[in-house]
């Protein structure tokens, strides 16, 4: 499709802290972003939402999307900012039907269970996430090179899972029957998927997103093998699409693997910049592992914001131990982007953020001294 | 407590498989039995269930609680029963109130959220839990030496995190927020626990259980860190208080941590015998680094049932192929015990479970062939 915005005319970058600590470049300071951070948490957030009626009221009004994403911007000294939008408006493009009921998540209206079903897949045209480029100009233009903007997607397998069980699922049931039975749809599905995923991250890309990054929040489910055959082929396959510079300038991407952290190893292969870590990694040993070749974003439990500010600081000057020295000076070298290892809570005191950031920049700069 | 049975009065032993395997012996075939094998997913179970009018009211019922732990028994050639029973039996006994609201789970009425109530907490009489020691001792004597029963509790952080919730829980805020808030009391909860399960093994113990296990179910939603302090560090505890054998017997003991595979290393040095695998784990990299000192039970992903018999059959050899080749001769050496990667849906058809079996049992004696 054909995007309006001129990235050219956007205003400079002011804050480039997180996109040099993606690129593996010297930092003052660890960038910190958080994940949902646009959200209902923030007083301000509820408010919108309040005005806007719905999520996807707020996700598909120009105004409302970047309203929301420069609140958390706003409020705290963060490094980046986050397209507010859902991972599932892909398969919604794709005639699936999403809708949130209040309190219960996400839902599809016709579901992907069969081989009709699979056949009438397509990669949707991107005019029908026209909202989310037209978001990305708007808040591209809104921050005006304050801090860099992330643009996102859920992976192909993540995806799947929402358009075959139809919603959120504890066990997965219906997927893996697929995935275990129908292989060959299971593989059907992906490869659209992935397809799909590429063409609308390349296009959040030209619309002026700085980076972008593939939730796959539902990898870790898979068994050992599943999740190199289902999950990770689809994002390798996503990230072979991927353009990897705009106008001259490098995007960088992030692959995050909620309980992927047994294939660290192999996710040090992708060719992306950043892995996503989250709480039950070891930093020290993730640097190990992939640190020479990735740069790290994570991973405190986003239940320790329920804490007070002191023990906050503590699980946050742990969290830049493990990960050690940073690389300072020229050149490439190991670096870490501070952000919870999910989601942030909305029930998380919107204080105990300012208490996370404000250690976070302090402890970091104090270990770069 | 006075325990009534007199173990030597039990048949001896006819199928020894699952205990040698445990014991890292070389068996003829892989031993496989399946965590919740007496479950809704037999139409002899819903008929039991039915009479007994709720989950509880057949665990708590000798005759029931035997009736259905020897269903799977006499279905499938599976190499041991478990004592149907459930994880949260301990907590209930310290008099928290465990009910089982329908299609809700586990709730306890009276949740340990502060100082006071953590300071009411003790290790229960064990009199109070004297229907599951009635039960193992029945259904031992009803399995009249058929395959070895398994005894087991939940972890001290498992039963903490119902204990602090009070029922399940999809973030586990309430239980998080103890620890990373007043670690003081986090603390003190998880030693109790530790001391009042290792006193209910061993009484199951001495009530006749030939094996036992630990489900640490919830030790994977943990920080890494804050596993091995709050998680593992109890579990060394029970197991230093366990009994190792009886009678002159050995009695095998089990440690299953789910999405514990990060720390499998760390898990090894634990003093048990076989350690729980969930799908996630490689078994070839398991085996490689533990399986010089510890069983490996495991791991098949549950939903691998709901695919026809021969797909059930290639995921079989594929993770009997992945563990390779067995122990076999004298002495000890690296033995797999066969099982799901978590407990069995209750929507499994009945029949895919008898071709697992048999998989299981083939598939495994000509690899020793």
């Amino acid at each position: 499709m054909n995007i309006s915005s001129n990235p050219s005319a956007f205003a400079p970058l002011q804050n480039d802290s997180f996109i040099r600590a993606c690129l593996r470049q010297a930092t003052d300071h660890t960038p910190i972003w958080l994940m949902r951070q646009a959200g209902r948490y923030l007083p301000e957030y509820r408010a919108s939402r309040a005005k806007a009626g719905s999520f996807m009221g707020l996700a598909t009004n120009t105004d409302y999307a970047t309203e929301v994403t420069l609140q958390p911007i706003d409020r705290y000294p963060l490094d980046a900012a986050i397209l507010f939008s859902d991972i599932l408006t892909v398969p919604d493009a794709m005639g699936l039907g999403l809708s949130f009921a209040l309190g219960e998540g996400p839902k599809f209206a016709h579901a992907v269970r069969d081989e009709a079903a699979v056949a009438k897949l397509a990669v949707p045209d991107m005019d029908k996430l026209r909202y989310v480029f037209d978001a990305v100009t708007s808040i591209r233009k809104a921050l005006n090179g304050r801090v860099p903007l992330i643009g996102f997607s859920g992976s192909p397998w993540t995806l799947a899972c929402y358009m075959v069980e139809g919603a959120g699922s504890d066990d997965y049931r219906l997927v893996k029957t697929m995935l275990y039975s129908r292989p060959d749809l299971m593989h059907r599905i992906l490869e659209i998927n992935a397809d799909a995923v590429a063409l609308y991250l390349n296009t959040q890309i030209e619309a002026g997103a700085q980076a972008v990054m593939i939730f796959d929040s539902w990898g870790g489910v898979l068994a050992d093998g599943a999740f190199q055959e289902f999950s990770l082929a689809y994002t390798t396959r996503v990230l072979g699409q991927l353009k990897t510079e705009h106008k001259g300038v490098r995007i960088p991407s992030i692959v995050f693997t909620k309980g992927g952290g047994l294939w660290l190893e192999e996710m040090g292969a992708l060719k992306c910049d950043v892995l996503g870590l989250d709480w039950t990694v070891n930093l020290a040993r993730a640097r190990a592992l992939v640190g020479g070749s990735k740069a790290l974003q994570g991973n405190i439990d986003p239940n320790v914001l329920f804490a007070e500010p002191a023990q906050i600081e503590a699980e946050v000057a742990k969290a830049l131990r493990s990960f050690g020295a940073p690389h300072t000076g020229p050149g490439t070298g190991p670096t870490h982007i501070f952000n919870l290892g999910h989601g942030i809570s909305q029930h998380t005191p919107s204080e105990h953020v300012a208490s996370l950031v404000q250690a976070v920049h302090e402890h970091s700069r104090r270990m770069r001294a």
